[in-house]
Parts: C-alpha cells; sequence; structure tokens
C-alpha cells in the first residue's frame, strides 16, 4: 500500500463524496475519484449480506474497486436512516447513486430535493435508460446496454447471431463517463459555487462509444461487423498456439511484410501492386501469410514485425496481461488488499504525473468507518451509535 | 445548430485547448472538451489532404467529431511553425497531442519542454503504449490496443479465434479516459496553478475496461468468453427476425419468464426448482424459450416482458439506433453540420443540467480560423499572415 501523507496533495484532494452504488457503474464511478483522491464514503444497507445474495460473484469481484473508500452502514428504508442521509448530503460535495429511476425520488431525494439540502451537490445519476424518456422505467444491465446501444448488432462473426464485447463494458464506461461528468461539474462549480445533475445511462454510453461507427454511418460508408480483414491484416495463429493482430496492409506496409514472409511477389505481381489490387485476392494473401505463421513461434513473429515496423499486437490472456512486462515496468500493476488477501490489478487511471492516482487502503470491511463517519463527521456520541446500531438504523 | 450566447455560461467555457491531434483517441478527447464548452484550437497541417491519403475514411467520418473545434493551419517541420507552436502552447491551458512518442520530443516539445514554456499547461498524451517503457516505441492502433489488452481474447464464440469487439473502443475510451484526466488536472490547477503530464494508452485503457473480468480472474472466479448463457438468459431471435436479449435466470425472474411462454413446468418441476438445478438443463430451458419466440414479433416479446418485468434490450442497429424513440424523445440526437450537410450523431455527452454540452458549430473549413488565431490572440497583422502562408508555414 502506498500511503499518502496527505490527500490533499492529490487531484481529488478534499473533495468529499457519499457513494450510494451497488453493483458495477456506480462504484467504477466512485473508485475513479477514491483513486485521485476524493474522500468516499460507501453507504451500505447494513444487510449488505442478503443483498448479495442474488449476485454474489459480481460482489466479491467488485471488491477490487471499492479500496481506497469508507464504508458506513445505513438503512434508507427507515425515517432516522433518511435523516442520516441527508445529512451527509449536506456535508458531500458529490453525491452518486445508481439506483433504478424513481427509487430516489421515492425516499424524497431526487435532485430538486437533493438540491435543497446542499446547492452545492453535484448529484450523478447512473442507470440503464435515464431518468427520463418512454425506457426509463425498465431495468439496465450491461448486456442490455450493449443491446439497445448498437454495439451487439457490430460483434462477433459476420454470420453468427449477435455477440457481447469480451467486458462488461456498458457497465464500465458509464461509470468512466461519469466520473469525467463529475468532475466536469465540480470544475465548474469551483467558480459558481453551484452544483448539478450528471447523468450517464448504459445506453447512452454505448452509443457515444459507436460514436466512430455511427459517423460512418452518416457518410454512407461500410461498416463491416467483426472488423474488415484486408490483405495482410487480421488476427493469425502461430505455430506455438498464439494468436496476434497483425496491421500490416496499408501501401507503406504491405511489401515489406510481404518480402518478410518470403512472398515479395505478392506485393509486386501484376493485379497485386496496389491496395485496391490485393482486395481482390485477399483471401489469398491471408491464407499465405497464415501458412508462414504456421511455422513460427510468436517471440520470433513479434521481433520481425517490430524490427520491420509492422503494427501488431499479441492477443493477450488476462492471465498474460496481469504478467505483462510493459505493464510491470510501469507500474502499471498494483496490489489491492481485500479481507486480508492481495489481489493484482492494473493501476489508478487515468495517469497523472505530479498527483497520481494512489491505492492507500483496502476495500472496507461492512461499517468499518461508522464511528469515524457518524462520530467526527455527524458528531454523534458513542452512546448515541449504540441507539442507532439497535434500533438498525446503522 | 444551437449557438450558445456565451461559452462562459459552459461547464468548460474559457479552457484554451492547443489540438494536435489526428487519427480517433486524441479527436474524442478534444471533442468532449469542446462539447463541454472548452474553445479548442485544432492545429492542422496545411497538407491534410496529404497526409489523409492514408486513411481518408476515417477521417471523413471523424469529421462529426471536429465539430465546435476551430482549425488553424501550421507547418511544425518548419522552424517558424514550431515557433508559433510554442506561443499557442504559451496561451493554453491544455495541449493535447496522440503522437507516437518520440515526436514531440523531436519538435523539442516533450513535457518538459512544454512545461518551460507554460507552467500552467496541462499536456495531453495519447499513445499506444505510453512514453515510456519496452513496447513505448510500437505503433499503437486500435485493434493492437485491443489485443494486448486482453478484451479480444474474451470476445467472439467460444470455439472461434479471438474477434474485435464491435467499435473502437481502445481508440474512442483512450479519448474518454485522456478527457477525465485533463479536466481532473484542470480541476486540480484551479487550485494550485499548475499543470501537470495526463496520458493514457490504448493498451491501459483496454485492460482497465476489462477491470472486472480481472478482479473475477484474481478471485479465482470463472470467465466465460463471449458470455456466460444461463438458463432464462440470452440472445433470441424473434418469429419476425429481431434479436433481443434477455436477463431472465435469476431466481426473482425464472418463474415468470416461465409462466409468459406457457412453461410452467420448466421452474416448477423437480429438478428445476433452483438456478443451480436449471443451470444443468440450459439448453433444453432456452431452446423452449427459442420455440416460443418462433412464434412471437419483438412488438409483443417487448411488451409482455415490461409488463412482467424481466430486463430485456432488443439488438439495435445503428440505423436504428439513429431512429430509437428513446434517444429522439431525451435529445440525445443532434445535428452536426460537415461541408454544409447535416448529419445526426449521440448527442454531447454525460449530460449535465445546469451546463449541458452543446453542439456550436460545424466541422471547421481547414484554416477557417488562421486570421482569427494568428491575428487576435498571436497578433500579426494581415501582411504578416500573408507571408507565413507564402512561406509555407502556415
Amino acid at each position: 500500500m502506498n500511503k499518502s501523507p496527505n490527500d490533499n496533495n492529490m487531484a481529488l484532494g478534499g473533495i468529499k463524496v457519499v457513494d450510494l452504488t451497488r453493483a458495477i457503474a456506480g462504484p467504477v464511478c466512485s473508485s475513479l475519484l477514491a483513486d485521485m483522491g476524493a474522500e468516499v464514503i460507501r453507504v451500505e444497507s447494513p444487510d449488505r449480506d442478503k443483498d448479495l445474495a442474488n449476485q454474489p460473484l459480481a460482489d466479491t469481484a467488485m471488491k477490487l474497486f471499492q479500496r481506497n473508500k469508507k464504508s458506513i452502514t445505513l438503512n434508507m428504508r427507515t425515517e432516522k436512516g433518511k435523516d442520516l442521509l441527508r445529512r451527509l448530503i449536506k456535508w458531500g460535495d458529490v453525491l452518486i447513486e445508481n439506483f433504478k429511476p424513481g427509487v430516489m425520488q421515492e425516499m424524497g431525494l431526487d435532485y430538486p430535493n437533493v438540491k435543497e439540502i446542499n446547492p452545492r451537490i453535484v448529484m450523478v445519476s447512473i442507470s440503464g435508460y435515464g431518468q427520463t424518456g418512454p425506457y426509463s422505467g425498465r431495468a439496465g444491465l450491461d448486456w442490455v446496454g450493449q443491446a439497445m446501444g448498437g454495439i451487439m448488432s457490430m460483434t462477433g462473426p459476420p454470420d453468427n447471431p449477435p455477440m457481447l464485447a469480451g467486458a462488461p463494458i456498458a457497465d464500465i464506461s458509464s461509470g468512466v463517463f461519469a466520473a469525467l461528468g463529475a468532475v466536469t461539474a465540480l470544475y465548474r462549480s469551483k467558480s459558481t459555487g453551484s452544483g448539478q445533475q450528471v447523468e450517464t445511462t448504459l445506453m447512452d454510453s454505448i452509443a457515444y462509444l459507436m460514436g466512430f461507427h455511427i459517423a460512418k454511418y452518416a457518410f454512407g460508408q461500410d461498416i463491416v461487423k467483426g472488423g474488415l480483414v484486408t490483405p495482410g491484416s487480421g488476427t493469425f495463429l502461430t505455430g506455438d498456439g498464439h494468436y496476434i493482430v497483425i496491421m500490416g496492409a496499408l501501401a507503406q506496409h504491405f511489401p515489406r511484410f510481404a518480402q518478410l514472409i518470403g512472398r515479395d511477389d505478392l506485393a509486386a505481381a501484376p493485379g497485386y501492386q496496389t491496395r485496391a489490387e490485393r482486395m481482390e485476392h485477399a483471401e489469398e494473401i491471408n491464407a499465405a501469410i497464415q501458412a508462414w505463421m504456421n511455422t513460427q513461434t510468436i517471440t520470433v513473429v513479434e521481433t520481425a514485425l517490430e524490427k520491420v515496423g509492422i503494427p501488431f499486437g499479441r492477443v493477450q490472456t488476462i492471465e498474460e496481461l496481469m504478467k505483462d512486462p510493459h505493464l510491470i515496468a510501469r507500474n502499471r500493476i498494483v496490489e489491492v488488499e481485500v479481507d486480508g488477501q492481495k489481489k493484482i490489478m492494473p493501476g489508478p487511471y487515468p495517469i497523472l504525473s505530479d498527483t497520481p492516482g494512489t491505492i492507500r487502503a483496502p476495500c472496507p470491511e461492512l461499517g468499518e468507518h461508522n464511528e469515524e463517519v457518524y462520530g467526527n463527521i455527524l458528531g454523534f456520541s458513542q452512546d448515541e451509535l449504540t441507539a442507532l446500531k439497535n434500533d438498525g438504523v446503522i
């Protein structure tokens, strides 16, 4: 653990975040802020274990995104609990929630109410479809966001049913966009003293990631499901069983690539000289590349391509990624402590040179910071805390 | 076009950005800042048309991300051009570049030099692998980032070679993370008066998006390529030919789902009552769901699932996405003008309630703002501008 002597030396040092989130998108948002130095108070149900019964595996893994946060318990279904929450909202700079739209309103804590409690606060709401509109009441889950946002229709082999991208990118990108919105609104409020509501949705986030394809569509350009494989570019398999992506189709790359595989003829023969001509022979050319690959090891291929300057990337498994020498050389792999065990993860991101994100604290135990938060911040005595606990409020 | 009377009423109003970016990731970053009100000066080669020869299709589509920016021409290969660039860096609050590492250094404009010119500036560098480390010198392209960052190994049918996610998410997410870094550093500099360097890479961005899977890996949990299909959850095809994702496997959903398709028995029979038991019959159960789907239209299925509260999402094509009634009802579809033609795109994102992003200006013509920027900001006379132009500097 890299203990920071003073969080105020961090980019978001001094920012106070009340974090009501669960599942994936919300905790990713608050994790990004916490890594940059914000004081994040994670508000959990005293019955967390009961809540988790539905998706214990997801929640266990998400513990790695709870580093750097404090945990308090609060029963939002009690009047006293709602009162405590209002006091925390008054104290905070940012409130983050990813309940289904309507839940905050039922608690009397939709944005107009929150603003009345604390006009400075930035309220971040993440949901499947947003607080308004015809789909607003529908449940949002990562797969649903990937379907509705357009990326599934473009993922997978062309003749196959649509597939998911290989990570919950609707969830995670919604958390990233929400963090961008939160910091943007905080930047604004530094001048004006006023907060505002920031909203991201699983569907909108995927639609934004689809922006380049949407732009191509707007200009009537072809969009190829699964990616356009061109002569010299694609995914190949080496003799020792490693997949590698190679981008060797460009005019400045292909002749060198053809030479490398001992097939100068593929770049020089009549009918093969321009990229457009080679497109007519894409299958034949990529079969020739694959034939060469069959006789090579991944190490030889990588070294050879690097030497001649043709872009490539090994298809890394998660296991390979976590041992990648480049990530290790750049200190991009960090240890996160959960229940006394150390786990490795990619480090705080994006990378800031002067005030980099840090891992300062493990995933908190449920309610670990009740005394600190309710005592020091809200001013309760030990007796009052015991009473709150006995009454099932915290 | 929604003309904003005063950019200073926007979240990033008053922020001055010198934008040296090309391709996808960089322009996405500056587009996010421009949409939120920053004054972005896009510095382009006077020979842009020559530079574009390699990937004209990509560049045409990217014009939709150049809205709200100003365009000036500058030949960075001339000494005079470098001098002008240094003067712009002195003026700006943010400098964004996505050259291959080493290019800025060759121009004497790596971060230590930039900092000397303007200690306040936030320098954003986006690359394939970063400014340091063993892979630093390698070319970075979206596919390469998706391969090295780990998502390709998890995308596509389990028995297939690895595939790409259906959008350039290494590029686009690197732009989003870079915007988050830029605003975070700007927030910090508002207190300290000092800038810093922000770095994102295609590989790191994908690795971050893989964070949930990496966490599952850390806890020894199964990660299923292509997504785990469970009984009641998966992608189905309706009788009228629409794919739909349904998440009906959870204990609280499945009995309702079984009833809906007239197969109560699948939830009630011995050996089918718990989710674990149903997992043994996943193929049989999902075949029964598909058999029901064959006799239904997408509209009937959507209405029925919404009524019983089972999460679902139609697999939308880009064409459907751009006509989606929910996006339209929420004003999430905007018009962007390029070369006098209006194109539609998802709107500025994330959504801010008080200072929302806006589309205020079309994609600029090459050098459209030379006079405004070189004249008003750097103070050149008309004669001096003509000389710079004749000398091939601008």
